[in-house]
């Protein structure tokens, strides 16, 4: 095992790259050299890290020399570009991108549900969706205590994963509602599809690109991903995905269904008061129950409003929230990059 | 049957009741007199009517002489104490609270669902719901046709359904976000309710108090009421209501089983083309669906992101929005209103 690591990030002006950069500050393991990358457009700003400033560079297909870790957010189009290339010069990426989330040779990882698959890796490590990962670290200490048989999920995403231009679209059309103007949309609810709707004040029920069967990509991602992560093609899984006008953390109203039948809303509040990456907010009588506003800024995954259904015997529902940029995103990745330094599985060419 | 009727609407000043009166001016019966009744709070202020000032008169026991239909709009606690004061004066009550809705003697009515329920009444008829008015118009057809044993929704209910203040606080609110002040927070979730919870940029997992078993009473009405409106105490209902950041227009993530097996969802699709009430916006393929603020000064229902589920056989999933104080209260109870006197089934004292 090496004492301290090259780290380089892809994408290091977005969003997501912001929140990397912050989170690796705190790290458990030393960091030698971070290399903050991006497109031609943003080379040559820089960034702060521990203090320090950082020249962004432009990422070119020699970026990757003796770096060990190259963590990606910078879209799908550049890590199916540059992540290869990256795991050929020595480096193991973890992709932010959904360019090889369903790869059958690279692991889809959500540390607290199955560090183990990263033991397989080939140089890529894919990070599930955002929306993916807070479901799976809520229902994972679940489906180990209860088994699990089907998963429907609504989700109440912020514009943040979208981007930060999103997130200004989002208040300039704020602006503009409140001021009584007409509001101009130019990136929800996909940049790259034909028609753009606002999303202040209102509920957009697709998230990124229609697919097959009606579904978008986003619920073909959270149906595929989940099967993938918890290992078991067999559980049904459906996903109805919703951007709402919140900046940050993103909401699911989750019904699901055990294996096993009797247990009850107290086993299931025990189970989760000891999962790993999960506080448990739950007390009806108090008015406690996670929301977007209070998980901003912290990296667990916060569950609540846990009820039997009325009908199904085995079914419960509840309220799974977290920050999308950091475990949904960020904090995620920064999770598997210590993780592959804990099972010494990083190494790198130098 | 009469020829021209007096309306008394109580609550004439409230968010409901400014719809109410715009309604009545296009209805297909003669109003000779409309009396717009509130609290000694909003008495004195005067409201317009086809082009005439009314004044507002103080709410009081001998408010319901002579008047042929009262429609009710100020609150449970309003309306059960003069609902029963009003229809004992000889007028026919839509009351839009949910003070009477469980009662039995008293028909819950979606005028495209159960107009026939409208012929038990004793004087009282209840307006359901805003979430279970829009849900019941976009379902019935699809029962009819193919049967339905199961709901699940998740809501994205709009802050104006909780009153006109409740929307002065989410604009409050949101100023204060976007100048990066403290967000104060005073009426939502509930206003009757302990603790207050910022709504802007965020989505709140309660609406109204919280009941039994977990759920809150916004929960039990949509599965109550559905029950009762449907006439099928068998249906399985389970609903999650959120509140989120949107001025007016409640959207539903909704997910159903039929009766029947084999069904497409072009069949369903032609269902809905032809259902009372109903607009079908669904084509991926152009990103047509219905959204809360296209849906925002209409009077139908709309439904879209119509798709089978992937492994029950007979699920599928839905989108359905409405404007909330448009067919989810105001439009109702004018559409009640037609209804009663289409029927002959209002037999004033005078």
């Amino acid at each position: 095992m090496k004492s301290e690591y090259t780290i380089a990030l892809v994408g290091a002006s977005g969003a997501v790259g912001q929140k990397v950069i912050e989170g690796l500050e705190a790290v458990n393991f030393q960091i030698k050299n971070l290399r903050p990358l991006a497109s031609k457009r943003s080379a040559g700003k820089s960034i702060t890290f521990k203090g320090q400033e950082i020249v962004i560079e432009e990422l070119v297909e020699s970026s990757f020399d003796n770096v060990d870790i190259a963590i990606f957010s910078a879209g799908g189009s550049v890590s199916k570009k540059f992540a290869p290339i990256a795991a050929r010069a020595g480096a193991v990426v973890i992709d932010n991108t959904s360019a090889f989330r369903m790869d059958p040779d690279v692991p889809l990882v959500v540390p607290e549900v199955n560090e183990h698959a990263l033991k397989h890796h080939n140089g890529i490590i894919a990070n599930p969706n955002c929306s993916t990962i807070q479901m799976m670290v809520a229902l994972e200490p679940i489906r180990q205590a209860f088994g699990l048989k089907r998963i429907i999920v609504s989700t109440y995403q912020a514009v943040s994963g979208a981007g930060l231009q999103a997130v200004k679209e989002l208040e300039d059309q704020t602006k503009a509602y409140l001021n009584g103007e007409d509001l101009v949309a130019n990136i929800l609810p996909s940049s790259s599809d034909k028609k753009h709707y606002p999303i202040a004040f209102n509920a957009l029920p697709q998230i990124d690109l229609f697919d097959q069967d009606g579904y978008t990509f986003e619920e073909w991602k959270m149906i595929n991903e989940s099967k993938k992560i918890l290992e078991d093609p067999t559980l049904s899984v459906a996903a109805t995905c919703v951007r709402i006008p919140v900046a940050s953390g993103h909401s699911e109203s989750v019904y699901i269904e055990l294996e096993k039948a009797g247990i009850t809303v107290k086993e299931i509040q025990q189970v989760l008061s000891n999962a790993p990456g999960v506080i448990l907010q739950d007390d009806p009588s108090q008015q406690v129950y996670p929301t977007a506003l209070t998980s901003i800024g912290k990296t667990e995954t916060f569950v609540g409003r846990i009820r039997k259904d009325l009908d199904v015997e085995t079914g419960f529902h509840m309220w799974i929230v977290s920050d999308n940029l950091l475990k949904g995103a960020a904090s995620n990745s920064i999770q598997i990059a210590e993780s592959l330094i804990k099972l010494d599985l990083v190494h790198g060419a130098n």
